[in-house]
C-alpha cells in the first residue's frame, strides 16, 4: 500500500534497490504532450549517484525507457509506463545488512511490519526508489511549464549550520546546477561543498535544507480544508527518504511576528491583484494567490556512517554495525531534483483539479 | 473537492460559520465500539470559542449530535454522521467582509476560485470546519485508546519567542488542562498567557507552536513511500488553518548534527527493540518504530487585527480594512485539541491499513 | 467502508431508517450553479413511500433540507450536505426482526460482518438509504441537463413477465409519469398495474426491469480499462437495494447476433459522425460515442411477503417468520427515481474527469 | 485515468498492444506469500492468442517477468511489477486502420476524446491490456486459495443461442480444461465448437456468456451500499474488453418468479447457517452469505468480421472497411481467465476491507 500518489495526475512506483529495476506509471496525463526521454534523462542525471564527489559513488547510468504511452513522441492520455535497469548490484556488500538492522534505517521497521525485507543495498527503502518521482516528475514539470508558463525550482539552502542567503523569486536553474551542490549563492557554495568533504573525510555525513520555489502559479489551485496545496506539498516532501520538516512561507520563522506584522496587504494594479509582502507563501487557505510558491525541506544527515555504532541484530541480540563500502556524506545535492519533481506532481494535480470543478 | 481524509477511516466534513451548521461523516469506523455524544463533547468543549479570556469570543455551545452509525449505545460500522447547529450568526458584524479582502485570509483565494463565497464569518474557511474534525478525532482516540493502548496528546509549546520546556515522554493531559493555554508547564504557561493578554490588548494577534504527541504506537504503522506515517501526519497539520510548518523528532533543529551524532542506537532487552535517543521521532521509513511519536506544528498569528490594514476590495480596488467584533488573539489553546484529534485520525487509518496487509 | 461514490463530483451517503435521519454530502460540485430544496424535492417525492397504492404505504413526507454548500441560492463551490428527518419510525412493528433474520434480506450478513445491526426497519439496508443518492442525483441532472444538454431518464419496461414496448429515443418524462407504474405505454402500464395489485392482494410481491436512458452525451465520456462509463454505470446501478443484474445496448440479446449482424456502422453527416444502429448502447471502449446511453436493470421482487417462510434466529436455531404491517409488492417505481439519480452521478463525474484530463 | 482498480489491493495496468510491452503494478499485497512466475505463466498461456484454432492466431508467448516486489520466492509487501513484451508486432498490418475508424470498436471514441490513437493494433484498447489483469488476478487466486480456501472458476456455458447446462457447484477445472472452448459440459462443448469454427468459415463472429464461480468464500465479506460485492463484481465484469452484460444468482431470469418463489429460505445446522435454494447468487445486501457466488457475464460477438463494413475515416468521410489478417471468430475461450482474474481481484480486496474493519 501507500505506493500511489496523487489524484487525477496520478503516479505508482514500484521497485527495490537489488532485483529488475524501478520504474513508475504514469496515470493520468493529457494526451498529445510531446514526450521522450530526452525530457526526462536529465532530471534522472541530476538525481543520479556519482555525478560529484560529494554523494554516493554507486556506478550506475539510470537510463530511462518510456514503455506505454505515447505514440509516435506525443503522449496518448493512456499509462506511460517508464523504468530505469538496475545494474550496480552488489549484494555481498551488503551481507552485513542481512542480519543487522542499520541504525536510523527503515531495516528494523520494514521487518516488524512485513516479516521479511530485501535487505540488498535497503530494497524498497532506497533512494533508487525516487528514480520513478523524479521520473514522473519531469513529465509534471514539463506540463505546468507548457500549458500554465509555471516554473518549479529547488535548491540547497543550508548544509548542517551554514546557511547560504538566496533570492528565491530571481535565482535561476543556471545558478543552481553551476556547482556540484546546487547553491545558486557561489560564495556560500563553496562554503557548503567545504562541509560536505570534510564530513566525508571522517566517514560522518550532514544534512541541511533544500528550498522549493514554484513561480507563476495562478491563482486558485488547492482545494479547502483536507487537500489544501500546503498540506500535499507537505505529504510530497516528508514522503522524501530522510525529511524531517517542512515549512511554508515564513514557516517557523513566522511565528516571532505578531498578526499586524505578519499580514501580507493586498493591493490592485491594473486589475491584478497582489500582496507587498509574501509571507503567505503563495498559499492562502489552502489555495494559490498568484504569488511565488516558497518552502523549505529539512534533511537530516545521512545514516549510513563509515563507523562503529551500536544495533540489534535480526535474533534482537546486542551487536554494533559499521558502515562499509559506498559513503554518501551528504544527500542534499540530488534532493534538488527529488523536491522539485514532488512539487510538480503536486501542482499539476491540482491544476487538474481545479480544472475539472471550476474551469 | 477535498473534503475527506483517510482512507480506510475516511471522515469527510461540510459546514460554513453561517449556514445550517457543521458536520462530519466517519465511514470505516469498527463496530460495537461504545459511542454516544458524550464521547465527543469534551473535546468539542475544548475547542470551543469562549472558553476562556484568551481565545475568541463567539458565545456557541457547540452541542454534538450524532445521527447515525450507532445502535443502543454501540457502533454500528455505518456510516457515524455528526453535527453542531450554527448558533451565534451575526452576518451584520461580517457586512465590510461582503465587499472586502480580509489579509491574509482566504477571501480572495475563494473568490478568486470559486467565483462566490460565503463571506458571512468565513463561510466554508472558518475554524468552525474543524467541529467535524474534532469530533470524528475523538472517535479516533478512543479507538487507539481501547484497541491499541494508544495515548494522543498535544500542548502549547511556544507562544512567539516564548518557549516551554516539557517533556513529551512524562506529560499527562492533566497537566496540560491545568491552565487556559494548555501548557503543561505552569512558569511557562503564565508567561504564555499574558503575552496573548498583551497582545489582545494591542488589538494584535500572537502564533506559536503546539506540539503534538503519540506514545504506546506499536512497531509497523505507516506505509513506505508516499504514504509515510510522518508524511500523513505532516498533511494533516498543514490542513488545519493557519498551520505554516511542522518538523518531527528533531526536526529543523537536528540538521545541525551530524550523523553520527544524530542516528538513534538501537538496543535489545529481553527481545524487546527500541532505541537510547529518539531523533527519528518514533519513525523510521516511514512505519512507527515503537518509540513515542513526537512533533511540533507552527501556527501563524492570528490574520484578523483591531487595526486598519491595506486591502483590496471586490471591484479590485484598493482601500483599508480594520477587523471589528470579536477579536481571536491567539488561536493555540484551541488548536490543542485540533492537533490531537487529526493525530488520532492519521494514526486509526493506519491502525486499520497495517491490520489489512499484514495483520 | 463504501458510503462513498464518485471519484470528483463525489458524494457519502449515512443513516438508518429508524434513527436520527438519512442524508448525504456531495463534495465537488461546481460552484454557480442555483440550487435550492425545490430543485431536489420533486425526485424525493417521487421516490417516497406512499405515493401510490402499489407502493410501500410508509408514511412520510420526507422534506429535504440543504445544511451547507449553498449561499443565496447559489452553489459554494464546497459540500453540500443535505438531510431528511426520519418521521414515521414504528420499532415495535419491526421487533419480530430483532430475534430473527428476514430470508433473502440482509439482515443475516449485516450481524455476521459487524456482530451487530440496527434491526428497526432494515436499519442501514433500508431503501430509505437511497434518498441521499436521489437527493445528490438531482443536483447531478441539474447540472448535465444546464452545462452539456444531457436529458436522464428511466421507466418501468417489464413487471415479471409482462414486458412494454417504449421507444427509449421518444419517450418523454411527462409521459413516464403519466401513470404511477412510471412505464409509458399507457395500455402495457395498466396490465402492469393490474400484476403489482394481484401480488399485493397475494400478500405476495414481483420484481421486474427498470430502463435508463442518457440522451445528448457528448462523444468523449468515460475512461479506457477500469473506468469505463459502462463499468461504472453497472457498478452504480448493482448498488442499487434489490438488483440483480444489468446490461447496455444489444445486453444478453445481442449474443445471438454475428459480428456482423451486431456491428453498429459508421456514417459522416456535415461532420458529425454517427451510428446507423446502436447495439453499442452509445459506448464504445468505455467511451461514451454521441449515441444514446441506454441499459436495463432487473429489479428481483420485494423479499417481504405476507406468508410465513422458513428462517433462522439469532440463536441459529429453526424457525419461521411471516411479514407484517407494511407490504411493498414492487419496488420498480420508486426505483425509476434511483436509477436516474446513479445515471447522473456516474455521467456528471465523467464528465468532470473528462474535462480535467482532456478537456 | 482509470487504470486501476481496487482500494487495498489495488493493480495498475500499463501498456498497448504495439510498444513496450504491457504489464502492471500490483501495491497491497500481502508479504511473505510465495511467489515465482510459475505462479502467474498458466493464466498468461490460457489467456494467449493461438492457444487453439478457435481464437486468434497471434503469435506470442507473452512470457511474464516479476521485475520487484518479491525476494527469494516470497512477495515482500512492496509493489510487485510485471511486465511482457511485445513480440508479433506487425503495425504494416494496421495501416488502413491509421485512416479509418473499426465499427464497434473504439478508434472512433479514442481518436475523438483524445485527439489522438496508438493505431497499430489497436493501442491501449487491445486485449492484450488484459495481460496485466490476469497476472496480477493469479497472484488473487493464489491468496484467496491460500489464506481462505476460495476457490475461483469461470467457464464458457453459451456461444450465441447453444447453451451448455453445467452445475456450478460441482464443476472443476480439469473439467473445464479439457477443451479447447471451456465449457465442461462435453456434449454442449463439442456443440460450441463447432458453431465458432462455422463462424470462423464465414469470416464472421459469435459472442455467448461466461460463468464466473466462487466457492467458499466466508460469510461477511462485501461493503453496505456503493461497495457491494455485487456492485464491484459488476464494474469488473463490464470493464472487460467485449462484455454488454452482468448477472448475479437469479438475474434477469429472477424476475419471472414472486417474493415467495424467490425467497432463499435460511436453515440452520449445527450452528451452520445456509439457504437451501441459492437465488441471491451467495450475496445478500452487498455481503457474501457463505453459498457460493455465480455469475454471467455477456460478451457481444467480435467486432472484426473479415468482410467489407460502412464506416467513416479520420477525415469525416464515409467509406468501407474489410477486416484483414488474423481473424479471431470467438473470445469467449480467452475470456475465462480474464473472468477469474477479474473476480479474484474483487474478491481479494474485500477480503482485506473486512479484516481491516470487522476483522
Amino acid at each position: 500500500m501507500g505506493n500511489t500518489f496523487g489524484h487525477l495526475f496520478r503516479i505508482t512506483t514500484w521497485g527495490e534497490s537489488h532485483g529488475g529495476g524501478v520504474g513508475v506509471v504514469v496515470d493520468g496525463c493529457p494526451p498529445r504532450l510531446e514526450l521522450t526521454e530526452a525530457d526526462i534523462q536529465p532530471d534522472l542525471d541530476r538525481r543520479r549517484p556519482g555525478q560529484s564527489n560529494i554523494v554516493t559513488p554507486r556506478k550506475e547510468t539510470d537510463t530511462v525507457q518510456i514503455l506505454s504511452g505515447t505514440f509516435e513522441g506525443l503522449t496518448l492520455g493512456t499509462p506511460i509506463s517508464m523504468w530505469v535497469k538496475n545494474e550496480d548490484m552488489r549484494p555481498a556488500a551488503y551481507e552485513e545488512m542481512a542480519t543487522k538492522f542499520r541504525p536510523s534505517h527503515a531495516d528494523y521497521t520494514y521487518q516488524a511490519k512485513f516479516g521479511i525485507r530485501n535487505w540488498q543495498g535497503g530494497g524498497r527503502t532506497s533512494a533508487r526508489e525516487t528514480i520513478g518521482r523524479v521520473a514522473a516528475g519531469a513529465v509534471a514539470k514539463k506540463i505546468l511549464q507548457q500549458r500554465f508558463g509555471v516554473e518549479i525550482l529547488a535548491y540547497v539552502s543550508q548544509v548542517q549550520d551554514i546557511a547560504a542567503e538566496v533570492d528565491f523569486e530571481q535565482v535561476t536553474r543556471a545558478e543552481i546546477e553551476a556547482n556540484i551542490v546546487r547553491c545558486s549563492a557561489p560564495a556560500a557554495a563553496e562554503k557548503l561543498i567545504a562541509r560536505i568533504v570534510e564530513a566525508r573525510e571522517a566517514g560522518d555525513s550532514v544534512g541541511g535544507i533544500v528550498q522549493g520555489v514554484a513561480r507563476g502559479v495562478p491563482v486558485g489551485w488547492g482545494e479547502p480544508v483536507f487537500d489544501r496545496l500546503e498540506a500535499d506539498l507537505a505529504k510530497a516532501m516528508l514522503s522524501l527518504p530522510a525529511t524531517k520538516g517542512f515549512d511554508i512561507g515564513s514557516g517557523f520563522d513566522g511565528i516571532r511576528l505578531t498578526g499586524r506584522q505578519h499580514n501580507d496587504p493586498f493591493r490592485a494594479e491594473n486589475g491584478r491583484v497582489f500582496t507587498t509582502s509574501n509571507r503567505s507563501g503563495g498559499i492562502q487557505g489552502g489555495i494559490s494567490n498568484g504569488e511565488t510558491i516558497y518552502f523549505r525541506v529539512a534533511f537530516k544527515p545521512v545514516a549510513t556512517v563509515m563507523h562503529e555504532q551500536d544495533t540489534v541484530d535480526v535474533t534482537l541480540h546486542n551487536t554494533t554495525l559499521k558502515g562499509r563500502g559506498r559513503h554518501d556524506p551528504c544527500v542534499l545535492p540530488r534532493a534538488v531534483p527529488m523536491v522539485e519533481a514532488m512539487t510538480a506532481l503536486v501542482l499539476v494535480d491540482h491544476a487538474l483539479r481545479h480544472h475539472a470543478q471550476c474551469g
